[in-house]
């Protein structure tokens, strides 16, 4: 009885399902200290005290009415101009309010965007590996998400390959930096020759191409490394952001939709997204987490808890052989696979009770991906399996 | 630039937008006490104080890594079991916690129910006045909305008109009791004819038909009236819930789907539901808000504060010489308009800064609406503007 379209999605779905039971079952044998899961990005470091007291604030201080009730549905003025300040403060920008729509997560971020612009058939470029769930936001709104293939070499964009594969049908290119799963930030550099490739193909096919720059990540960055802001760069760029890694709040769903005014049609781009947002019932995003955000927007989660968990595992799986990408920021780790089976190496891994999620997952088999967001303990306690893994297959 | 299905939305929302400017207009020149806005459903009752309680406790009590993070798609186990619980304990129904599906409020459950059901292409019926955002909603899945004509005697709906239009491409019923715009409750003789109908057409054309029943008021009832939980009367129903006006928490964006056993394929059914609510990008409903509603499930806003402004609102304009329906349920008057042509009678109104919605916003003409969940000091301000009204309309 179920719509058709559901159906697929339905079927694949009990594949991720059954490495979560997979999860639940070994701890149930085991114990939950015994079993070391890196499958699920849920960051494990508690948000920044101040947003504790900032809920306690509001909820004291604040009008009910206000605090839990409808506002205009690109969200609390006060919060997206906030926003926009924070922004202009730390990346030499210009925004204004009417810039920021406050979205349900960066997830809903992301289906504005493709729900503004898409048409049925037109199609949408990103870089493998990525992040699954571009597909089906695209297919959402009738588009075609197309995938230039891995850069193996350094995990930046493979730019030869993307320029051929832009054609009058593109309307949208999504990049994701800092990269989930590779943990790589793109560098200046490959932000200048990537939005290069757009500005020519934009010319030579007489089109508007847009850049949808998807960046839960921004913040969870190690070393100082810089994350260039991308709207400096190219005129038609919009940008998702969430605060769920941030501020340790993913569950709390709380994210905006950036528009620049430089981009072509952005006034009708805004309006079209305040109404997407109303539309696809969510209505506006969640009034009193917007209200907390708005008051802390110079703060994050403690990334020396993740640096400590990268420089750790990182190290201890380089020792044992492995070939692994630095992370440079977000908290995943990117192993080559000693087998060009991923999903072998994932199952050897669980007989060690160690879960990971393979690469083939993100459209790059040959991988597997480590979320490290998680405690120390498990960090420490899984390292012994991983030491065996390596025996098996590199030998003494 | 943007997608061609967004233009017409675009193009119709400024007709709303310029509604809400005008009140922002009038209020400049006037001041805020001197307009009397009944355009919006924005509740002026304040949460009861045990929301405020439950906030407060959670977050100075319970792990944040938890109360913010993650969970399944479909929201914590331990809310959705409580649900269950309470609707079995006030309805004798025998839901489980796997029969309630967490959604970003009633507006995302519908969408939700549209999309895991309907193909491109079906038919979804509703009652006349409607809820103007359903035809939005249907038509985000390819679905086409037909309305069933008004019945003016008392607002029920017209089941022989209903009868005569379900089809064989009828995938969908939707109804919405306690009523917006009308405040009418359906009686458990409307739902039983309306469902038997439904088993009969089924039978008929050998079709399974979905009834979707929106009920963001139901807890909002005065005089006793009882509101028949659909369930018990027909086993393809689904419940779309919103605590929004029931706790007063309507920007907090926190409802739910209810799937029952008895529904066809309602494993499946809830499957794609939980897909469905992650692929929108909304990936789960707000996290800290869930464990609130979970504790406040015998709650809700003080209904005598909504009895004191309709008796007041509806006694006056009866004196006057108005024709409306004398509400049961949620908080809006549905008032005859003494001309044909509704939009004038609501520019009339607007020259006493009185702000009331036309009926042919809701499939209606000839009709207005009046959201009163003002403060009392608007429903006494508003009377003597109405008294004029009636005036010019009706002479001395």
């Amino acid at each position: 009885m179920i719509a058709e379209n559901m159906k697929p999605l339905v079927k694949n779905n009990s594949v991720i399902r059954q490495m979560f039971e997979e999860g639940d079952r070994l701890r149930a044998i085991y114990g939950a200290d015994k079993v070391f899961d890196f499958s699920l990005g849920n960051p494990n470091v508690p948000a920044p005290a101040e947003v504790k007291e900032a809920f306690l604030d509001i909820l004291e201080n604040e009008d009910p009415i206000k605090v839990h009730g409808y506002m205009s549905n690109a969200g609390f003025p006060e919060v997206r101009h906030a926003i926009a300040e924070s922004l202009n403060k730390r990346f030499k920008t210009d925004f204004g309010m009417h810039n920021i729509l406050m979205t349900v997560g960066a997830g809903s971020a992301l289906n504005v965007a493709f729900r503004i612009l898409l048409n049925p058939g037109d199609e949408v470029l990103t870089f493998a590996p990525y992040f699954v769930e571009y597909g089906n936001y695209v297919s959402n709104y009738g588009g075609k998400l197309s995938v230039v293939p891995a850069n193996t070499e350094n995990f930046q964009p493979d730019l030869e390959a993307f320029k051929k594969m832009v054609s009058p049908k593109t309307k949208m290119v999504v990049i994701n930096t800092p990269h989930n799963p590779t943990g790589v930030i793109y560098t200046e550099e490959t932000i200048r020759k990537l939005t290069d490739i757009l500005y020519d193909k934009q010319m030579e096919f007489g089109t508007e191409i847009f850049l949808l720059s998807d960046e839960p990540y921004r913040e969870l960055v190690y070393d100082d490394v810089e994350v260039p802001y991308v709207t400096r760069y190219y005129a038609n760029t919009l940008v998702a952001y969430s605060f769920s890694k941030t501020l340790s709040l993913p569950g709390e769903r709380i994210g905006y939709l950036l528009i620049p005014d430089e981009a072509v049609d952005s006034s009708e781009m805004i309006a079209a997204a305040g109404i997407a947002i109303r539309v696809s019932g969510s209505v506006n995003a969640p009034s009193l987490i917007q209200l907390v955000v708005g008051r802390c927007l110079d703060l994050k989660a403690d990334i020396s808890y993740y640096k400590r968990n990268r420089d750790t595992l990182y190290g201890a799986l380089k020792e044992y052989g492995f070939s692994c990408t630095e992370p440079q920021g977000a908290f995943y780790l990117w192993v080559k696979t000693p087998t060009e089976d991923d999903k072998a190496f994932v199952a050897a891994a669980k007989s060690h009770n160690i879960l990971v999620v393979p690469g083939s997952s993100f459209a790059c088999p040959g991988y597997v991906r480590l979320a490290y967001c998680v405690s120390y303990e498990t960090i420490k306690g899984s390292l012994p399996g991983f030491k065996e893994l390596a025996r098996e297959y590199f030998g003494e």
